[in-house]
């Protein structure tokens, strides 16, 4: 029998949804869930997800070998470590460091997902890996899209998407947003780059400056790591 | 310059928009604004929308020449005249009377959008006409889905991605979840009723037997009609 794949649109839309007992994998494309791939494939040996900047602060304090890490409106937060570009993530700088991240949307859905099974991170970086785990993993999964200011956002709905569509032999689309999701991705899969820039968020991403991370943030299996969140952090996962 | 159209895909997200000075048009496809159009346009002189049964029977008691109408779960509700099938409001039932209605999802949209400088109410059935309206009115525009029990559904959805490219060349998609449903539209609008058989609710609805609805809910214009909330009434409106 076939489990169920939900896709959560927006952090606003999460209270229709049950978690317990289900794997949730919170997505934030545009960049959370991708510089968490990209930092922990490079050797880092702990991701923690924190929800303002004084919290990221304060482990810093307690813990100085830690780097921080985070964004406010797609820039580098004042006096930390790194922003959020999954490319700032060299092993060099990364290998063997705990990583306190805060970000807008994606740290603050990880944090909301905690009555789940299992808290796991996805992103393009690291799909098939993750789509092989949850097929073989006999549990009903919830899709967790961060959305931009708790709104619907294109490119977290397109990853759902891929993700609804590699599960089709082990998980039916229970809801409606799931159908919708991997309709959108069958549409524009081969393109994504191309869509994304038609997407707000990315547009305005663009603006920023950062022209580079949204064709990176579309490469599929450039980090190939799974990780799921273990007490305050997310720890590489080994099934 | 362009005015801005917005698509909120569940009341859950409404939060996330401001509504004053903009025209909100509510829609609940399957069926609480299909059934509107039809209702008005077969010359009921009124619908006054209400969230619970108990409101609608308090308006019955008081107006005993009042119809009273509704469904809960897909079912016409108990001690009322009718259901909420658009094919139930023909012109020798409904000429001339006013109708009390309250639906699941449609009717507690409609009361949430009062904030808007005007509330009106679209679905296939008043597509073109309202089109027409909204892109001579130089207001910005939020389509409001009503969804199945606060989650996205793909019907509504459809109908918002429908108006969002419709409207084109007077209003830009300010959010990408206008984007989102003018692609889905375009990609699936040839085969509407094909195409919503897939999606979960209609599913749901056509397990309760109502099998003639899903078609005749899709048939665009067929009873061309302009409304909008005046007071505690849905009124004909002549722009």
């Amino acid at each position: 029998m076939k489990n169920q794949v939900e896709v959560v649109l927006s952090p606003l839309v999460l209270p229709n949804y049950t978690l317990e007992e289900k794997i949730v994998v919170v997505i934030d494309i545009l960049r959370a869930t991708s510089t968490m791939c990209a930092a922990l494939y490079n050797g880092a040996e702990a991701i923690i997800p924190v929800v303002d900047t004084q919290e990221a602060q304060a482990y810093s304090h307690e813990h100085p070998d830690y780097l921080i890490a985070g964004e406010r409106e797609g820039q580098k937060a004042d006096g930390f470590n790194f922003g959020n570009s999954p490319a700032e993530y060299t092993p060099s700088v990364i290998a063997g460091k705990t990583l306190v991240l805060t970000t807008t949307n994606g740290t603050k859905c990880i944090n909301a997902s905690k009555a789940a099974h299992m808290v796991m991170v996805g992103s393009f970086f690291n799909l098939s890996v993750l789509s092989n785990f949850l097929k073989s993993s006999k549990r009903d999964v919830v899709l967790f899209c961060s959305g931009w200011k708790n709104r619907v956002n294109i490119e977290d709905t397109l990853f759902a998407g891929a993700m609804v569509d590699l599960l089709k032999e082990t998980h039916f689309a229970e809801d409606d947003s799931a159908e919708l999701s991997a309709d959108l991705f069958r549409s524009h899969g081969d393109d994504l780059t191309h869509y994304l820039r038609k997407a707000s968020h990315p547009r305005r991403f663009e603006r920023l400056g950062n022209h580079l991370d949204l064709a990176l943030c579309c490469e599929t299996d450039r980090y190939p790591v799974l990780m799921s969140l273990v007490g305050d952090r997310l720890l590489k996962f080994q099934p």
